[in-house]
């Protein structure tokens, strides 16, 4: 359906990439966990997102831009993103899987969004009339250049997806008409929410245009000068190749990061690399929720100063995870470094996915760790950016499980599927049975359409020590190089190579210096964090147990359960409530004593809050 | 010196309550704790405030006001209140003990407050020249009822101290001119601060003028209609007898208990005692440190909701441990119940004494429950209210040691020191010998000037499970009845009691709805609670040592630190720095095998920070 593959970040051509990805088309799932969200993607989500942006006025926004219908803006003044962001979410959707239903809303909202551009290729539905005059005059706060981003974003997934350039020439002429203005020699300024970057340095991959990559690094290099206002929280507070941490709003530190990343991919200069290491290090060695979730702070939705990571009252915010997703992906593609992927999959698997519901219509916009039962999905919100970056992350998900360089493929991400992937001018079948991420057993048959030698490099995460692999009942007899285990071979029809990951369930402790979590405890299987939730334990409050760290675990499939997760039993003491219920310090001695032996439940913390409300906690004290 | 008993609180007429208080000099210090805060109070403390207060224009803007010299009002508008403070400090320290110094420079004071009084009576050096016509108009923020409150309490503490007319007389003429303007039929109002409320009970007591208890009546039923703002950080969001819950500015709430107490001692309101009641328990069991600091929140130096007491970032303002203290001794007074002396000990010791460094001359505002070195004592503050806050209540601490009752003699604190305790008449001599808070083991000397029949009544806190008593050698047969052990008999001359209290250290725990203390343990050694502190354990950093609670504790006099403290020793883990330097979550179990067993030292809470700075803990995680 496409003439170019649905790629979610294309690398193919960068000069700094160690490896190219490959398409979200190119693997189609059988497993239990995306299988199915392929299907309540693009048959529940994108259709209810649809009728809330009609119902909100997010799309009639656009008609009233293009002159169809005559009534006030509605809503806030950066609600076009959201538009923008289902349209990617929903080439992505189509790419997987072309759908009617799906296809027909989406050629609707492309042609209200194109209906609305400007001759000269500006396009937002809120700067329109008596606002045309206030075009690019907020900056900091009006966000044109973010929207634009997504717009770009939009315009490349669905050339990809579809092989249709409508779309992507709407984001061309936009593109140009914000190159016409902002540039060097020309106007100076960047957007308060970085975004563009990514985008343009994409715009510029798909359709060869360097400009767009000039502006990309023109917008990258103008941050940082005070322009749209010096402080952490529009990431303007020092130059990027200053950079040391990782502050100020995440979604905006994150977005910064894809986009130095991509600009690097394309440019080689160090100091843009040099940065993101730095980045990277202090973000994951002191700034990151255990759920890969990032932003502690509700106030500014801002990352907290070092180990500064509270649980119930953590702000980690659905996009903050996915925008830390989307600069891992990148960061791996530079490099090959398993590294970037255990992040990538830790956040997309609880930080991410925790932020919509099963039943594919709800969402977390916060994501706190430990709750009282207070804390519940909503249909959507009056500023609704996480529901489709959700969708859109959950949409592309195939397009992470490989990636190809050179000498060999890679597998990142390991689900029962079945892919295509192009390698020097062939094309590698690669079929994986497992119950990943439940199982930690995967047998992967190899069928390259030519027996050739390459290398497949299996991701073994850090979390699975002892991983063995084994091809064709001879187990593999070399080391896991940063994060994969590379076998050369000759490969020919149906080899088949068997990987068993360690999914032993066991206790994560967390750094001394993280006030929140130290003397606590909390429970990691494979990829997977746990929570324990009052809807599994009848009779206890989660909040009221603690766990000795040799105590037994145990994991249990739960085909009915919460779609079909694992289980994971634990034993617990459970605390005197009634004791307790008059006290709030007591010796430890006495409160020992009423101490009560009892079992408890835990599950996938993606899937907690999806019963009747109760207490949740991450972060089991101990015993 | 005095014609009146130097009595802190004076119940000694108040129909509701149960005890009256004994006068601050009825006792004589000659401990290791409270005998050399004493002289420091009198020599450095006192002293040293009163010269930043003439170096910060608080003197001077009494000079200003009338008319002695013409310059700006200086400071903030309720700075006032600092110089009442002081001088009921002063009084205080004076009636224990006269000094030449701090007698003339108390009277230089008094001397430029008095001269500042308009011909109304109207008080208030700032609504003075072009502010005089904006008197009584921002009664939530001017905090002139406040202001005048503190002036009574000054007025009050004077007389009782010396028998002096001046400063008291002063204090009338400004209640009689409130008196004059707000009321029943008059105008209606009350202050965003209370205060005012317990200053005009005690007034009331002190002249036998009803109208100051009338209006301290009318200025706690006006609260809560919304006249000073309708919100509880100006404890305007309820009447006082709907409160279920102590929320808001903690040091207001508290000082609003202390004078709805004092209210409820004259007037016997059931509704009263009643609500004190429950926001006792509000307090107590749900939002109280383990200090007895409160106010857990930096915004609006607030109490948090239920549970809510984080650590590092706690406020625990130290005025809102004197407030809870002073509220608590009204519960007391009101009730000869221990648990309110428990909680009193408790704030006074650990929440207060915190407050002021060990030299008498460096203040905490804020106590927060961990550190990492960055919070340090400060000379003074624009907002000053805690260094002469601290000042009056050590000042007055002999105060709180004895009470009477028709049936005897109550013994609530415990210090080696000489008591003359009068009683019906006649006056009966307590001579205690202990080391405590060092040493749990107090004997009592009991001579009456004449032999009689009365009951001993001796506090046996909370924390001492196993207290045993006797007299004259013989075991003392009865139980402790609401805290504390009657002993009925005809006392003669050195009739001897021996008290042995618990003083083992132990760990406590706290309810496991507290986030920020769930997996954690908290040290209390009789009636101090414990800090582990860097400066005595070199080597270690505090935030990496967790413990077991089965761990060996020992307690070891040291006289020569931190002026004489028992310092307790443990043992400990501690988690590998080098480890954790640059992970922030790692397996529990390949954590835990590189812990490493140590021991250390932690010191009374209220001496932390009084040497070079480092990180601090108190609520150790377990191990």
């Amino acid at each position: 359906m496409s003439d170019r593959p649905a790629v979610i970040v294309d690398t193919s051509s960068s000069p700094q990439a160690r490896l190219r990805p490959v398409a979200v088309n190119a693997v189609r799932f059988r497993d239990d966990l995306w299988a199915p969200w392929m299907v309540r993607i693009r048959e529940v989500t994108l259709p209810t997102q649809y009728d809330l942006m009609e119902e909100t006025g997010r799309i009639d926004n656009f008609r009233r831009a293009s002159g169809k219908i005559k009534q006030d803006y509605q809503g806030i003044y950066f609600n076009d993103s959201d538009v923008h962001k289902w349209l990617e979410a929903a080439a992505w959707s189509l790419a997987y899987e072309p759908d009617a239903n799906l296809g027909r809303i989406t050629d609707l909202v492309i042609a209200e969004v194109a209906a609305a551009q400007q001759p000269d290729g500006y396009l937002n539905s809120y700067h329109m009339f008596d606002l045309a005059g206030e075009r690019w005059s907020d900056l900091q706060s009006k966000h044109e250049m973010y929207l634009a981003g997504h717009l770009f974003q939009a315009g490349v997934a669905h050339h990809r997806a579809t092989g249709r350039r409508d779309l992507l020439d709407v984001a061309c002429r936009f593109a140009d008409n914000i190159d016409s203005i902002f540039g060097p020699g020309k106007r100076h300024g960047t957007d308060g929410h970085p975004e563009p970057e990514m985008a343009l340095v994409e715009l510029y991959r798909e359709t060869s245009e360097p400009r767009y990559l000039a502006l990309a690094q023109f917008l990258l290099d103008e941050r940082g000068h005070g322009i749209v206002g010096g402080d952490s929280n529009l990431q303007d507070h020092k130059p990027f190749r200053e950079l040391d941490e990782v502050i100020g709003h995440a979604v905006r530190a994150c977005y910064l990061n894809c986009g130095a990343a991509d600009v690097f991919a394309e440019t080689g200069e160090q100091a843009l690399s040099d940065t993101l290491g730095r980045l990277f290090r202090n973000l994951t060695e002191r700034r990151m929720y255990v759920t890969g979730g990032v932003g502690a702070l509700h106030a500014g939705e801002a990352l907290g100063v070092d180990y500064e990571l509270p649980n119930t009252s953590a702000y980690s915010e659905t996009c903050a995870a996915i925008a830390n997703a989307m600069w891992q992906w990148r960061m791996f593609l530079l490099t090959g470094e398993g590294r970037f992927m255990d992040v990538f999959e830790l956040a997309l698997l609880n930080g991410s996915l925790a932020g919509i519901s099963l039943d594919g219509k709800g969402y977390f916009y916060v994501n706190p760790l430990g709750s009282r039962g207070n804390h519940r999905r909503q249909p959507w919100f009056d500023c609704a950016c996480c529901p489709s970056n959700i969708a859109r992350i959950i949409a592309q998900v195939a397009g992470y499980f490989y990636a190809t360089s050179d000498d060999g493929v890679w597998v990142n991400l390991y689900a029962a599927s079945d892919a295509q992937v192009p390698w020097r001018g062939q094309t590698i079948a690669i079929a994986q049975d497992t119950d990943y991420p439940w199982g930690g057993d995967v047998v992967l048959r190899v069928t390259p359409a030519e027996e050739a030698e390459f290398t497949l490099y299996l991701r073994v995460p850090e979390w699975a020590t002892g991983a063995s692999a084994s091809v064709n009942g001879v187990p593999v007899d070399g080391d896991v190089v940063g994060g994969y285990l590379p076998i050369r071979r000759t490969w020919a029809k149906d080899d088949e190579v068997s990987l068993s990951l360690n999914m032993k369930p066991e206790w994560l402790a967390a750094n001394p210096m993280i006030e929140a979590d130290a003397g606590r405890l909390a429970l990691r299987r494979g990829p997977l964090v746990y929570a324990v939730e009052q809807a599994d334990n009848p009779g206890l409050d989660p909040w009221f147990l603690s766990v000795d760290p040799a105590g037994r675990l145990a994991a249990e499939a739960s085909h009915d359960l919460l779609g079909g997760v694992t289980v994971v039993w634990g034993e617990a003491e459970e605390a005197p409530l009634d004791l307790w219920s008059r006290s709030l310090y007591l010796p430890e001695a006495k409160a020992a004593s009423q101490q009560k032996k009892v079992s408890f439940a835990a599950i996938p913390y993606f899937a907690w809050a999806n019963r009747e409300a109760g207490p949740m906690q991450m972060w089991l004290p101990r015993r």
